[in-house]
């Protein structure tokens, strides 16, 4: 195939938001495709991911990932496929998962791309349960959260791509598993297709600790928190003596104009011996190995179910992206670019 | 000794304070010795400390220490001698050491009570450096904060009981050691006697995050807070990736009438991977022995100083607590109550 028959399309960040962020943030730019150079791969994107995260890279603020860069193209994590290969390490053909432009089509030096094994799951999976997601929640439940058998487990956001992976394996630990969403149809789908033991929908929930009071009776040991604010702020009123709060994400406070007030949780901390602790994946890297067997087991196994609200067609990225500040999602949310 | 010939000197707790605790929280009643049963020490009291921590017993707020009952004597931790002993454990002219109502005289079962060993050191340093506050200081710092050399510790109430043991401890372990403190004569001590590489005067800086980024130019790895509110605030702000904040006390908050709101904190310790952790000294007692010696090996060989301030009078007790409140302390505050 010669490439330059090939025209790409290429979203680029091409503004800061501030709050929420919107369509204009982003441009869809048509461009030829580069000439590969020895070294080099061509990958076909099929699935976009789009992330809660992602809203973080573009602030500038101080973080653990660098800031998107203005004027250049919004990355995020693409599954695909290798359609030319100037690299020894892949091959025509080959599924491929990696961090790379919002684009239709990237050529890449191959560096941080991995192969995907199809027999673990479906290429799409690499995505969520058996990718960066699904990583995310096994090493913040398992590495920070520790739970034991008996213990409750309360997890927000928890009809996400990572929520749903945190409170199946708490339950598979023998956990009282409590998930906090937005919708009674998310709540529904915890409670009735993944097992967990209770839901509450926040929206419609007007006091909220009262309301985690009657579904967790022994009180909470383990709070995976991908959303903070208010829902934060009503489970940290009910955390137990050495319990550990996993700081995941905290969506609620993203795209807010400026930080938000709240009580303040040290004491609370104090007077329960407990623990509280930010992370990122990468921090748990060199356990990759480990976890993914053991979740693609799991998937295998029918043990860890999952969901994917896929939007078809590369030109819907961005407003695929907007949903999930909006709560559109239940499970992973994906952009389906290409047929596999 | 008759036991019935002493007249007997207990401060009861009155009434649960609102806001800050004053007098009137508290009465000094005379009262007779009980008659020793078997089994029973008479302990006379010679220091009974006063820590921070009481405050928080003082609230009927659920808490890891029970409250203390209104109508009781107050409890505290008292260094005495044995004056008569109906218990095997224990013989006539010992010290000891142990939480004991606040009282001139203690009739107990001997439960709880430690024997001192004052070749060790000074018995009152029972009550501090050799005792709960610097086992405090010695486990958050350890256990939780874990300094690496060249990494930078701010301690918060630096120049309290368990502050001045943690500046220390983290000074030998190889790191840049900021203390915070309440006043030039405290601050003074903190980096001309005590080692600190320097030490902020929180009433008197207007710009605390920039005085901060003046002192820690390779921001805070470990935040060993005592005293939380604005003062951690404005560390926070200045921590590093996978620091280490250790919640201690929280006295800026003691004495509120009402929960104060602040910056949340969960966003900073995500974008940081990092970690926040409450503590008791009780939840490492199993490591008690390895600290004790540690730490007095510490003393002995210099490396490890302290200061008392000794108040003298029983029935100058309250005043002294109530003076934790104000500040009025460098190093341990004491109660001198009858001559060794």
């Amino acid at each position: 195939m010669g490439v330059f028959e090939l025209t790409n399309r290429v979203i680029y960040f091409k503004a800061r938001p501030k709050g929420m962020p919107d369509e204009s943030n982003f441009e869809i730019r048509e461009e030829n495709l580069p000439v590969l150079n020895e070294g080099d791969v061509l990958i076909r994107s099929l699935y976009l991911s789009v992330d809660p995260y992602m809203r973080g890279r573009m602030s500038d603020a101080k973080s653990y990932a660098e800031p998107y860069k203005v004027g250049e193209p919004f990355k995020g994590g693409i599954v695909g496929k290798i359609i030319e290969s100037k690299n020894d390490r892949f091959q025509e053909g080959q599924y491929v998962e990696g961090i790379l432009n919002w684009a239709e089509y990237n050529v890449t030096d191959g560096k941080g791309v991995r192969k995907i094994n199809p027999e673990w799951g479906p290429v799409a999976t690499a995505l969520h349960v058996l990718g960066m997601p699904g990583l995310t929640g096994y090493f913040g439940l398992m590495y920070i959260g520790q739970p034991k058998e008996g213990e409750t487990v309360v997890v927000s956001g928890a009809s996400g791509a990572v929520g749903t992976v945190v409170g199946q394996i708490a339950k598979l630990k023998g956990c009282r598993v409590v998930g906090i969403a937005g919708g009674d149809d998310k709540c529904a789908f915890l409670t009735d297709e993944l097992g967990f033991d209770a839901a509450i929908n926040y929206k419609t929930t007007e006091n909220l600790r009262q309301a985690l009071k009657e579904v967790c009776p022994n009180g909470v040991d383990v709070y995976f928190d991908n959303v903070g604010g208010a829902v934060s702020d009503a489970v940290m009123s009910r955390i137990n003596f050495q319990s550990r709060t996993i700081i995941c994400g905290q969506i609620s406070q993203y795209n807010l104009e400026k930080p938000e007030l709240g009580p303040r949780v040290a004491g609370q901390l104090l007077t329960t011996s407990s623990l509280m602790k930010g992370f990122i994946v990468s921090d748990y890297a060199e356990h990759n190995k480990e976890a993914i067997i053991q979740l693609s087991q799991w998937v295998r196994e029918g043990k860890i179910q999952y969901r994917e609200n896929v939007v078809e067609g590369f030109e819907n990225t961005v407003e695929a992206f907007l949903g999930l500040f909006r709560g559109d999602n239940i499970g992973k949310q994906l952009v389906k670019v290409a047929e596999e």
